[in-house]
């Protein structure tokens, strides 16, 4: 049985990506209550794999988890893309006329935005979780609250939903990095050999042509790029750091192409090799 | 007399930028409790300029305020890049020994991470704004509490100054863009006409050498990148949408690159020509 470490509790969106991306194998979930702590996980079992958000559509790149990523050594061996669809939920026995406040993520809450203006009297208080806020106020027979959770979790906790998709915009998805210590990855891979995708991240000086020159050699490769984000390096004001995702057919060309740009690089490192994602959208 | 939009209080960050890069000009401020309220304040009177945070060293970029910036139809004018540094205040009678709880942004809080973490008793919680923590600190005498805000805001609303410099890592700065409307610009340029920076956003198809064509093209005419960044197009999946931010130092040579690239790209938007950053780092 695998071992799978996600930030948030049973129900989240997390869980429900871990579930979609593992389907047909059994999994264990390792609740953690920050994206921190699913690092440490893998660090203190090295068997453990960690699965994280790291961008959406509404609310952009999660930079911290790029951060982290980079960090822990750890490599990226898949990505699973989940449409985010919110649901409005209560206690089984209350009804619309009944809510006065409703907790959920910031995040959440933003994603619901024009739902929540059309129901001014209710008052919105911000929570840790999705999930989470449906959990306690089923557990502490919360009167009068709603929580914004998912569909899974208000039929986890045994939530009444009042309004399903309430979310503002409907093209609403998160992609999630299933990452491993980089010692188990090649033991993972035996069930999953296709590897199209790729991300990697350099410094390159602050001039004129840089990029272009780097960029311009991965087309001559034919590789594909599906993100790129600059970030300026703290301490180095002349130098950027640049994280690049890359999509590919032929893995040996793809190769080709990273001996290709390394000596244009400095502190080229490559954060996973993985099959283009899975995805429910 | 010149009217500056700015979001928050007087005393915080924005303030303090906005008097910075305005130096020796007399300024009014418009305290915003928001962004959008910020352009709000532009379109009611196109003589209001606005300033806000784009970008900061720990935190990111602020995706909504490209967003917001590029559908106001306002121009960028200015940029002032202000390093951030924090103190530890309380109301002027009290002392360490006092403090029980700390107020503060909730990025703010990031940032001094490890200074809170050297003060384990003191209870962290999450406020709308650093110099408003301070004030509602001194305006209700609230005892026991600190806040952590600029040392102008400790000294506009007369609290102590605990400690100083408590951020985590001293190169944390904010770069804020100065915005007014597209009729009002050449106005203000009178007195600066200077132009050696731009920040453009254009769209491109998902393929390969897309973003390497349109780069090589501005390296061919010396135009170089200071920043990019690739978006997802919400609800179109196979773009993407870029913020390039680039400097030159021929004018003629930078139309000429953007002529040059028009063709190439997809709704090309120039969100900005300016001088580069006036700054206190």
């Amino acid at each position: 049985m695998k071992r799978i470490a996600i930030q948030g509790t049973l129900g989240s969106y997390h869980d429900i990506a871990a579930h979609k991306y593992f389907e047909g194998e059994e999994i264990e979930l390792i609740c953690c209550a920050n994206f921190e702590d699913v690092f440490a996980a893998i660090r203190k079992d090295s068997q453990t794999i960690g699965m994280l958000a790291i961008e959406n559509t509404i609310a952009g790149s999660l930079l911290h988890n790029n951060e982290l990523l980079r960090q822990s050594g750890t490599q990226i061996i898949g990505e699973y893309k989940l449409r985010i669809s919110h649901s409005f939920v209560c206690l089984p026995e209350e009804d619309w006329n009944d809510i006065t406040e409703v907790n959920s993520h910031p995040i959440a809450l933003m994603q619901c935005r024009e739902f929540l203006n059309q129901h001014p009297r209710i008052k919105v208080v911000e929570a840790e979780d999705t999930a989470l806020s449906a959990e306690i106020i089923k557990r502490e027979n919360l009167k009068g609250h709603a929580a914004i959770c998912s569909h899974a979790a208000a039929e986890r906790y045994g939530m009444k939903v009042l309004q399903e998709g309430i979310e503002t915009n409907k093209h609403n998805f998160t992609r999630f990095l299933v990452v491993a210590d980089p010692w188990q990855v090649d033991e993972i891979r035996k069930q999953n050999t296709v590897l199209n995708k790729a991300n990697i991240v350099f410094t390159l000086p602050h001039s004129e042509g840089s990029l272009s020159q780097v960029l311009s050699i991965l087309s001559f490769y034919n590789i594909n790029l599906t993100k790129i984000q600059s970030l300026p390096i703290i301490g180095r004001e002349w130098e950027y750091q640049f994280y690049v995702d890359v999509a590919f057919n032929d893995y040996l060309r793809y190769k080709q192409s990273i001996t290709a740009i390394t000596p244009l690089t400095k502190e080229l490192k490559i954060l996973g090799e993985y099959a283009e994602g899975k995805s429910n959208v």
